[in-house]
């Protein structure tokens, strides 16, 4: 690879530098768009994760970003994250307000019907806006923003199904790290700490943390307790990842909530036919799309998995000759859904180009003798040549990169093309 | 069909009775939400406009949607558009505010670097949030609301491209309505009327009136003037939609803009190297998904053509002993891509459930003949029947629905498998 391996890369600079994201004075500060190659990335994330769910049973929602302050004084919100919330706006008399998460909105969703035990695990998923109000000088790049898109789910369930449905999220969590080549540095359990941040309920929050811990110890997987890290609600297993600079954060959670359904009187009908109270499993596979795309770039280099990289493959003719043999290998390319650009020789020299294009996954090199004989050289980002064969071979070969994607089934980031 | 074909179908009991959306109290009026039938028609939709948005040149982006004050002060929005705007969110010494439009952020976007004539027309697409401060006495259903989720597109071009891209853009919109089975009622051009509403560049209106004049009697399609109708900032062709009691309203534009590009001192390097003002052509192909759902619910009546239908396929087992062949047959329906629900016999008669899934476009009626035989009876929602045939035929015939939706190929919304 021409990059160093050992470099720390900051995905301020590169995501820029690759088109992934910027930001605008006129919008605001923690308030960044996605250009057209990161808005492919987001995409594609935002893609996969939702056919992972799909498969897992999860039913995804739409629900809108604003609520009116009553719902956050009912969830418990208002009293203990207000200070990270946008304040509210007043339309008539009404008071409504960003909102500060996704789960307040699926409590009512959930509770708009009689829901009978038949319909638990009933797991409500939803790729949605929230909002916190940071202050603009800890504000940067990807990681801290005011406008979040979370990867999120609340699985509605009984007190029996917590154990299995935690368990469930957290596998989930490691094929999406495969798939997306992510070493999560840590898991943590995250407890209550001193300070009245937290809703007073000693014993559900022991309820909670026993669960929690019975997941932890029959995953095998090692873990840290951690005190004043849990949510206000309820505690979490945090799934820690840490960027180039050594900063650790959270990037995917499971959570277990008693409170919330309590403040809502959320309710099933049981086998017994009588009411009772369901347990709320929040759970968030890639965290926020923001936080997740800054994670993968630093992890990569800015050299993300194939199903992922906002070009997939770049189309390079020898010379001006080929040009017309690239364009007609790049359409069919496209039409196979895959990301691809020429670069024509205008830009330089075929080296030149190539070291433009190192962080393409795919690079198919048109000289005279392939174009005459309609065939194509392959060559991968890590300098690996594939013998020049049939333009259908390599379609075949990449468009199983498409295929992997579209299906969700693609496991492995490595370059399985190879 | 078991419905009245001349019965007038309300979206808003209809919507809410195929579970399409609902609306809390809590959340507030104007802020619907979508459960899970709703969120399948509206991904479906969302994925069909994207995939021909892609396939005709747009580059797709993700902006947020809040902006500084200062953005629609010089947008135009402020002084022309407050009224329907949400109040302003003070966060330390900035003003933050929902955005009423999508054009600033795309107009952000174009300059954020130097952009050259080789570029255009550049057209930059998104389905983004937006908002708009309704009384609450108006709101009602998907029809109107505070929360749009629009899907927007910005080609910024040179003057001489104006009409092509327009034309495009409603040859877009004839293709969309086909596959949705949407018959507009009119071509509207909209025309600006007195009032302090509108932006004062009369030479810019009339340029901008001229070019989709021009459009307008090239299509060869019939329209009416109407004043009065204008964005603040530029006419439109405005295509029009009539609900079930009636009314019309707006689906689809096309709009041209001489001011923003202005407002925004936009440029590209032409052919001569000196600095040149691009013009915003504004489009919407299908409007905002709420207003697009609320309408095809009420044209279709609840029967959504086969590809956006919210269930595709229910499997009917005649009685307890199929049940098993019949979940064999769904999960085989939902690997293929399939929206599938199975209707057991527990839920009443063969006819009665039949009856319930009137509005699903294939019903799959497995008896013991089939089951032993390994075959099934398709239905389709007109009482048209397909003869028994073997699993792997009504599979392939039922999953063309699915490649036709996600190559984005479907164009007719008749059931072809028929």
């Amino acid at each position: 690879m021409n990059r160093e391996e050992t470099a720390v890369h900051d995905h301020r600079k590169l995501g820029r530098e690759l088109g992934l994201f910027d930001t605008d004075p006129l919008i605001g500060a923690g308030l960044p768009y996605w250009p057209p190659a990161g808005a492919a990335v987001r995409h594609a994330l935002e893609e996969y994760v939702r056919t992972a769910e799909q498969r897992a049973g999860y039913r995804h929602v739409y629900s809108p970003v604003l609520g009116k302050r009553e719902l956050y004084e009912l969830s418990g919100h208002w009293a203990h994250y207000s200070d990270d919330m946008f304040p509210p706006m007043r339309l008539g008399g009404e008071q409504v307000v960003l909102r500060p998460s996704l789960c307040p909105h699926h409590a009512l969703i959930y509770r708009s019907r009689s829901r009978s035990y038949r319909e638990l695990p009933l797991r409500l998923a939803e790729l949605g806006g929230m909002y916190r109000s940071e202050l603009s000088g800890v504000l940067g790049g990807l990681t801290r923003v005011r406008a979040i898109t979370l990867n999120d789910a609340h699985v509605f369930c009984t007190p029996d199904q917590v154990a299995a449905e935690a368990r469930a999220a957290l596998e989930m969590i490691r094929r999406a790290y495969r798939a997306l080549g992510i070493t999560p540095t840590r898991y943590r359990l995250s407890l209550p700490g001193p300070g009245g941040k937290y809703v007073a309920a000693p014993e559900k929050w022991e309820r909670s943390v026993a669960l929690l811990i019975e997941v932890l110890d029959a995953s095998g997987l090692p873990y840290e307790a951690a005190e004043g890290e849990a949510a206000f609600y309820g505690p979490k297993i945090d799934v820690q990842v840490t960027d180039g600079s050594g900063r650790e954060s959270t990037l995917s959670t499971v959570q277990v909530d008693f409170h919330q359904p309590e403040q809502f009187d959320l309710h099933y009908i049981g086998a017994d036919g009588a009411e009772h109270r369901p347990v709320m499993v929040h759970r968030s596979i890639i965290g926020s799309v923001e936080r997740a795309v800054a994670h993968l770039v630093e992890q990569h280099g800015g050299a993300l998995p194939a199903w992922l990289a906002p070009v997939q493959l770049v189309v390079l003719p020898v010379s001006d000759a080929e040009a017309p043999h690239a364009e007609a290998f790049a359409r069919r390319c496209a039409e196979r859904g895959l990301r691809v650009e020429v670069a024509r020789a205008d830009r330089g020299s075929l080296g030149a180009r190539i070291r433009t294009a190192r962080l393409v996954p795919y690079q198919a090199v048109i000289g005279a003798r392939e174009a005459a004989a309609g065939r194509v050289a392959l060559r991968l980002r890590d300098g690996r040549r594939i013998d020049p064969g049939p333009i259908d071979d390599a379609l075949a070969r990449i468009g199983a990169l498409v295929d992997a994607r579209t299906t969700g089934l693609w496991e492995d980031a490595t370059e399985r093309a190879a």
